[in-house]
């Protein structure tokens, strides 16, 4: 069975790692097994088999494999049935997916959920999410969150090329979600398992496309537990 | 022979329009002959059998295509040799490309080249132009241009997620160019045929990847007129 190192909240059950969803996506994809294995920001001494110190880390048995976009290449090597990426071109696209997921839309999503994400940690890695952070973005989290309005009017602004593209296809990837999708899904599923902020206004169509990536693999994303109250987007 | 309507400056071997490079590009892509018929902004009558008022119009026999991504997908079905998609799932994120550049990539380069362009146009164009532009920008042409180098500092980190991309395969598409590429070396080629204004930083990845665009095709794109100064990124 295939492992996979989780990052989780004090609440065991809580998984709002964007990375880690990545991989949570493309095994319930392929239709593989896995044994999610909880873990927290300092508990680098339990991953260090991997040589490295961030989460996601796959074990296939003898094979550790770190980083979402090699895990994802891996499985797709591993288990071809059931592809993540359509053809070489299509991989190609989603490293671009990729990068525009983690340079534009992550910067605008932390800023949105870094207090809620510091409030459901472990005690023993406060300390470390709240100085790391602080000094990332230059000022105290309270005061991250005192633009979190702004920050958000943006980040709904910044979502505008998906948005146009979901306005003529169901998924980011056509008429079936792949990679992209999940790379592009977890940073919304990001905020939704760890923050109660309404991060989308209801009649955006990227809302709808999360429904409908909620409601993929007999709702495998929509199941785990969410900050989000129901009704509240 | 194929036959493109193509927007012109008043020197008509200046063709700087980026919805009708693309159509050039995947042209030369598929190695179909094409005979590139100039065409002023004021000139609706000339094109008003395609039942719109833009440029690129293709016309192949009895078939009349407007709109450069219909133009593609048409070129697709009725040329599929040597495609512009590799997959359906490619084609799908070439529209998220295609958004991307036409909402982020676009409005900060018109803002750089809008000046240079209305100088290039035919007399006939420049008060249509003018008006239009100022129009949709809130301020005149030379307000606009006073703001350039700001501009292009946004633009260049605009381009971040292409850049970031790049820097692990040298083409959008991959080992290969394909339709998404021509979307975005379009944008650029927009700017080098219609201002002398230095887009890109000489060392950025993205300039690089410009030159590998203008020499494919036996260098289609190079040799075109361009008011870009050789030496001059």
């Amino acid at each position: 069975m295939l492992q996979m190192y989780d990052l989780a909240g004090a609440d065991e059950s809580i998984r709002f790692s964007p990375y880690c969803w990545r991989v949570r996506m493309a095994l319930a994809h392929k239709a593989l097994e896995c044994d999610f294995i909880p873990w927290h920001f300092t508990e680098k001494d339990r991953i260090a088999f991997s040589g490295q110190g961030m989460v996601p880390v796959l074990v296939d048995g003898e094979t550790v494999v770190s980083d979402s976009w090699k895990i994802a290449l891996y499985l797709e090597s591993r288990y071809p049935g059931k592809p993540l990426f359509g053809c070489d071109e299509s991989r190609a696209l989603a490293l671009f997916v990729k990068h525009w997921v983690e340079r534009v839309v992550h910067p605008l999503v932390v800023r949105i959920v870094v207090r809620d994400v510091w409030e459901r940690l472990h005690d023993q890695d406060k300390t470390y999410f709240r100085e790391s952070r602080e000094k990332r973005f230059g000022m105290p989290l309270d005061e991250v969150i005192r633009q979190r309005d702004q920050t958000a009017a943006r980040l709904r602004e910044a979502l505008d090329p998906a948005r146009a593209a979901l306005d003529s296809q169901p998924f980011l990837c056509g008429q079936s979600p792949a990679f992209a999708d999940y790379i592009f899904f977890s940073a919304l599923q990001w905020a939704r398992c760890a923050s109660p902020y309404a991060l989308l206004e209801a009649s955006d169509p990227v809302a709808a496309y999360r429904e409908r990536m909620l409601d993929l693999f007999d709702g495998c994303a929509r199941r785990m537990p969410a900050a989000a109250q129901p009704g509240i987007l």
